[in-house]
Formats: structure tokens, sequence, C-alpha cells
């Protein structure tokens, strides 16, 4: 079956609108689904948008999925957990580009820090229940989503007062590395069995992103709790010696997923989240196993696909043509799970 | 007439060049009117400006505008008011892209509020002459250019203090949002009647843009009074759900003017400008009825309009655009005034 | 000899890829020196970079040079000095682009300094040694790189505590202007004898802007020193009143240069790092004589050359079609040293 004939779909969220105009300009058809509210968006891209299949909500999904033939393929983005849930991620039986077993990998935070430690990756101290704290930390509730469940204490005795408050029953508590935060998106693909750095990113975070406009001295009188809600992202582009880095980081990051997870390992889209201090070492702090919000940014290319290809180069569209690749050589099982 | 015996015409500041880079693909003839200082600038563009007018100072406008036969199209833009003043720009006979009549809703703010409000955007709160304010305002003069005229007070006794001084005859006193600001620049088409999203950026603004890199013990010494200047724009993609939100509160601006300025309301480029707070809702702080600055960030194109248009579309080529479809349709007075 | 028998080569390092990736589009062969490090990150990069020459270190790269016949023209970047030296970059035989003679005027803080006084643009206050400061400073040692070894301090008190830690011998002491960062990337051809405006960023550094992520209070806590070193850089567009003031004052620089330097001056890409206050003074706070990092952000153009090529024309780009001008015309040794 010629690619032509497939239809790749997604949940109408995130980065649907780079993953469907990336799926087009690689020739294929497209869908979408959606809850009602939505319609009159995704309605209006109906220059790359092929189909549209509504949901009364996103539990519903399953009610749909039976209707996607085997000439449908699901990307998953970066709202796909947290909008259908693990579980039916997991029973999913609709085509999926990437590898479901990476799901555990990336949702359980002990599980993951096991991942980033055996990639060789510097990431910050962790302390467990019972431990003291002896320098500023940070406490990231389990599964958090767009930085939400976030809060900062200075030590032992701001941590255990806001601990008094908090009511997520399962989090983290880790170092509060002082520098600025880094996204790095890649892509790896099993064909090629190369890294490729797509873009880099940092986040725009409400409230916190409205504290340096604020003199210290107007800060007492509205005693501001900084939060960390993704608003938007903003583009970059990092040192050169910095890309070496990162991609060599990658690399290893891919290695062990392949002997920890699976042969498959972690493929396709995914993202480092890092903090570079002012002594240039690279925290990673969270691995994202797919599309990242931040790629939005690139739709219409990035200095870094430019290298590589001369159009306009998404992540969107460099999934797409993994797809349309793993076609035409008649792989693409590999690609999908 | 064919659309290309008419020059596209506008004054030399703002986005001058987005707007005449943009006619020239399009295919029209174009003219830039410019004082003398100005007048290297323009001219080192000659691969797209026909034609350079120049005038001794802005208020010398109407002396060349009756050198400009009727094929010539005025393009207004963001420093177009302020240049010119109202009167000039209501009385000019050059046929003028976009609406006259939005003018009084825009630069009142009384009306605009008035706009906002029925729309059914979030604003936030307002304070009249003698209120007492019970939270942290801004302090707005009317008509403002680029972020002058602007102060903040964290309560009544500091804004009482700072009005003493304060020289504005005409100001509005705002409850001051505790969130990230957020500029979504929108296009409205008379002849499809569709809203579409264009670009989306943040200001970078001196000196409040530098108070975030001082720490706060060295900010005491120094005394800095935040003022918010605006220097450039940096472009961003904002979350996919808000990109929904958005639209529709646009759709819904759109509606509302056609009512309450008369029937063609607002059309061609405008902006909202937002903040977002940290429980993730969206304030209108203003409309800006035409194109504004931060769309120079998308020259070459942006994320978003890529979605709609397989070549760069800026929100200047995208009025050209508008106008060579509406002569090719035979419709071009409807988007003149 | 055709301009396709040349080979465009430079360091593996800081925008490398850009100057290679701009060399193959615009026809030339390509080769970059690099320690072993970093042979996988240009080696994946071999659809434009044609051959790769190892060397064991920096300082090795004499040992490599007789290998670079006549047909290999080297473009020097901003990590250039500070990899090779000052003395190994004049001695330097293969074919160079940009004049050599401009190397002292960039690397001396007192010479840097007469050409910028020279070409009449705003420079902050300088204090000599013995001289009382009366305004917060920031202290720069000579030839840092990337941000490293600056620091500030309030009033003289600060200033003399902080001298009697800090270890370098040579640096220079200048007022700390209040305002914002805002690096503006030229390119002056000796063929057409223009000055291009390609691009506009700010940088990204670690850990200074993390501040601003930092409320006041729990600032106190991590009693965090402002460091400087530059991890990314960030796309903007300025005001475009700004852009005429700008190309001004770089045309100024360039007049200066010829004056002061020698006939040829400076030409090819070029950076005025300024800092823009809250009245709309344009300071320049340095002069970066050749290619600057801040430039990758725009490696699949920008908005400003978008308005000049109707190609993706980076600054790495815009170098390589100047020597292919200048081959054309017969003209290579104007551009060479």
């Amino acid at each position: 079956m010629g690619y032509s004939n497939y239809t790749i779909v997604t949940l109408g969220s995130h980065s649907a609108l780079q993953i469907l105009k990336g799926a087009k300009d690689e020739g294929f058809k497209t869908a979408v689904v959606v809850t009602p509210d939505r319609i009159p968006l995704y309605k209006s891209y109906d220059n790359f948008i092929d189909q549209i299949l509504e949901i009364q909500s996103w539990q519903d999904f399953p009610k749909i999925e039976k209707d996607l033939g085997s000439d449908f393929i699901i990307i998953p983005h970066g709202s796909f957990v947290a909008y259908l849930g693990m579980d039916e991620n997991k029973k999913m039986k609709v085509p999926y580009f990437g590898n479901k077993k990476v799901l555990d990998w990336e949702e359980d935070r002990k599980m993951q820090r096991r991942w980033m430690e055996e990639s060789g990756v510097k990431v910050p101290r962790r302390f467990r229940k019972g431990d003291k704290t002896d320098r500023p930390v940070i406490v990231k509730s389990y599964g958090a989503a767009g930085g939400k469940g976030y809060f900062t204490a200075r030590n032992q005795k701001e941590l255990d007062e806001k601990l008094k408050t908090f009511s997520e029953e399962r989090f983290m508590v880790q170092e509060y590395v002082i520098g600025v935060p880094v996204y790095f998106h890649f892509f790896y693909s099993p064909l090629t069995h190369k890294v490729e750095l797509m873009s880099v990113d940092k986040r725009y975070e409400t409230n916190v992103d409205s504290l340096g406009r604020i003199p210290a001295k107007n800060q007492r009188g509205l005693n501001i709790e900084p939060s960390f809600e993704v608003v938007a992202n903003i583009p970059m582009a990092v040192r050169e010696s910095m890309v070496a880095v990162a991609v060599e980081m990658a690399q290893r990051v891919i290695k062990t997923s392949q002997k920890l997870i699976g042969p498959k390992g972690l493929f396709g889209p995914f993202c480092l989240e890092t903090i570079v201090t002012s002594s240039e070492e690279i925290y990673v702090i969270e691995i994202s196993a797919r599309i990242v919000a931040g790629t939005n940014c690139f739709i219409n290319g990035s200095p870094y696909t430019y290298l590589l290809y001369d159009e306009p180069m998404s992540t969107g569209r460099r999934i797409a043509r993994e797809i349309k690749n793993a076609i035409k050589q008649n792989k693409l099982k590999e690609v999908l799970d």
C-alpha cells in the first residue's frame, strides 16, 4: 500500500496543527480527533486537515477507536497521556508511532531517573523521604502537566511548611540547580540510526516569568508565589560547543533506552529538558519521550533543521517523513507499536 | 484597472519595510513618505521601494497628499495616529486600507473598554476617579505611544504619591494583573469572513526587562523606577489550547465591532494585547486596531502563517494580498475608507 | 579559477555549521578543522561538510596549515582569537577572509574605545585606575570570552572589595548603563560599499538570566553572584526607528575604521553590542569585528535578510556570497588578507 493511502491522526491539542500540516506536506491523508469546543479551530485549517472526528470528551476516545482502520497511524504528543490516561494509551489498537514500552519509563520518576543516571548525564541531586535537605529544592508532583504542581523551597524549614499544604501524594524533592533552562528537541531515526538536533527553545511560564519585571521592593507588597504554567515557547540557538555535548547526551539516552526498555528503545521525537549552570555544566531535569510543544516555534523550520533539509522541516513533518521512508523501505512495523 | 497599476504607500516608520516588501511581493508598485533623516534607510531598500516622497516633518503630510492619485492606497500602521494626529487621519483623502471609524474606538479608552466588555473578553478591573484601590495598579496615560507614560503602584498610598508628580491630564487606573504578557496578531478578511492567527510575540521593554538581571540586593542601591519603552519584539509560539481561546476572542472582538462601530467594523490586521495568569486566564489589556510592530519578527513568515500559506507570509504581505484579492473580485471599495 | 574550485574552511566551533552550510549553498567546497572530541558532530553534517581535518588541539593548527593550498579560504569567527591566539592569527598564511589589522583594534580595549569615540557613537563612561566611581560599574577583563570574567559593583566600596579577589591583571571599569542589551549584526561589503543589517538578537546568559525567576525574598537565602556566560541567543526584531539609527552608527564605525586602521578598514560581518536606555539612547558596549554566535538564530534567514534576499540568507552564507562575487569580479584579493 502506498503511503498516500495512510491517514495520520492525532488528538486536537498540543502540537496537532504542526503534526497534521507536516503529514499533509509529506503526502498523507490527515484526521484529528477533537472535543466539540475545539472543532472551529481545526475546521479553519481545512487546507491540511481532511477529516474531523468528534468525541464528547477525551475519555470517549475508545468509542471512536474502532472506526479507525488499519490504514490510520496515530501520533502521540505531550498531552496524550494527560488526556487519555496511561492505560488507555497502552490498550490502544490503532497503529501508534513510537514505542509504548517507553511510557512507563517516562511516567515513573524513579525509572526515569535510573534511565538518566545509566545514560551518564548529569542530574540534580535527589532527596528521599526523610532526607535532610542542605540546599534549595524544587518539589514536583508525579505526572505533572504543563508545569502545574511545582514549587520551590529555600531550605528544610520552608520545605516542611509548604509540604503541609501540598495536596499531591506522589512527588519528588530535587536540588534546585541555579542556572538557565534550555530545552533541546531531537529526533532519533530507527531507519538511519541517527540522532538529529531539531531545535532549541526556552519556556515562557506564568507567573514566574513576570517576577523579573517587578522591582524587588515591590515584590514585598505583592507576595507572589512563583508558579510554572507554560504559556508559550521562545526559539533559541545555543553555542555550537553545547550542540556537540547535547547531541552526545541524546545519543547516550537512546543507547541506554535500548538496553533498559528493549531493543527498539526510544525512537522518534524526544526532548532533553536541561539547566545550564555558570560553570557550563548541563543538568538534565527531564526526558520527554515524544514531541514537545516547544517545537511549535519551528513549524516553518528551524536554524538546525535547515542544516539538514533544504525545505521547512518541523518535528511534525519529520515524523511523517520517517513513516513515509519506513513504508517505502517496507519497514513500517519497525516504527509502529 | 489591474492591481499592478496601484501603488501601496505608507509612512517611513514602524512596519513600513514589512508593508512595502509585502506589497512588492504581491506585485504592487510601492512608495514611502519620509522625513529627511530617514531617507538613507529607505533608499537602501530600493529593491522593493519604488518611490521616496520627502516631507520636512510629519505635520507636512497634507502638502504631499494631493500628489497622491487615486491609484495610491495608504496603509496605516501603529505610528500613524501618533505622527499625523487623529484629525489628519480622518481628513485624509487618499484611499485608506481599513475603517477610519475604528480610530475613535481605539483611541478613547472608555470606548475601547466598552468594546472589550461587550465582546465578553476578560478585562482587568478599572478604578474610576475617587475609587479606593485595593490591589496593585498600573496607570496609563491616554494615547500613550510605545509604552511611555506608564507607571505602577502597589497600593493607594504609593498611587497618591506618584500621581502628585504625574504630568498627564488624561489617564486610566487599572488593576495590575499578575501574569505574563502575550501579544496575539490577527488578520480579519472581509472577503473570506475569517480571522487568521498571524503570529505571537512578547515585547522587549527598557528598562523593565533589565530589572530581572539585577540581583534584588543590588536593586536597592540603584533605585530604578520601571519604565516600559518598547525596544524590540521577541517571537513566540503559544500552547495550542490557547490558540483556540485566542482566536475565539478575536472573532468576538470583530463581531462586536460590527455592532458598535458599523457594518464594516474592524477588518485587516489587529492585535490583542493580553496578560496570562497562573490560573491560565487571558486578560485583554488593549486592542490595537492595525498592524503592530511585533509582526516585524515575522517578515519572513511565522509558524502560524506557514500553516495557511506555503510561502513566507508576513502581516504586511497579507494586507497586500487582501487588496489584490479585492481588486480581482471587484470589491476594492469594501476594504478602503 | 572558478569559485567552485575554492574550499571554504573554518575551525569546528562557534558558527562553523552556519559558515559551511552557507558556503555549500553558494557552491563552494567545504572543510572543517576540528579536535577529536568534536569529529562526530561535524561528521553528521556530511551533506555540506566535504572534508574533516583533525588536529589534536587548537594549538596544533600551524601543523595542518601547510596542507591547506592557496585554493583554501579561511573564515574567522568569534572563537578564532580565543582558540588560536593573536599571534597565530596574524602569522597565518592561508588566505583569510577579512582584514587582520582589525584584530589589534578589536582586542585592545583602549584602541577599541578610541575607535568607538571617533565614530561618534555613545559609549558608557569609563573609569581609569585611581578614579573614584560615582555610579554602578561593570568590570570586564581584557579578551574575555563568552561573558567570563565580568562582574558588577554598585559603588566604590563594593568595587574595592570585589577587586581584592579578582585575579585578572588587565581589566576595565565601566559605567553600568541601566537598560536592555541588544546585539545588531551587520555585513559591510567592500564590493558594493553598503552596510546591510543582517539580524538582531539578545543573549541568554547563565546565571544572570535565572535571577529574574527567583523571587527577591528567596534571593537573599541563595546569595547568587550574577555571572554572564553566554548559553544561547534569542532572535528579536527592533523598532524600525532604531534600525535607522543603528545602521547609521554602523556606517560611521566602518568609515572610522578606514581612517584609523587603513584603507580597507573593517569589512565583512560585524556586531555592535548595545544597551538601550529608557530615554531610548543606544550605548555601544563593544564592537565585534567578525561573525558573532547570535547569527546562529538565523541560519535559515532572518526578517531583515528577507528584505534583501528572496532566499534564506544567513551571515555565513552572505560571507560566501561576497567571496563568490569577488571571484566573479576578479577582486578576490580585496576581501582576503
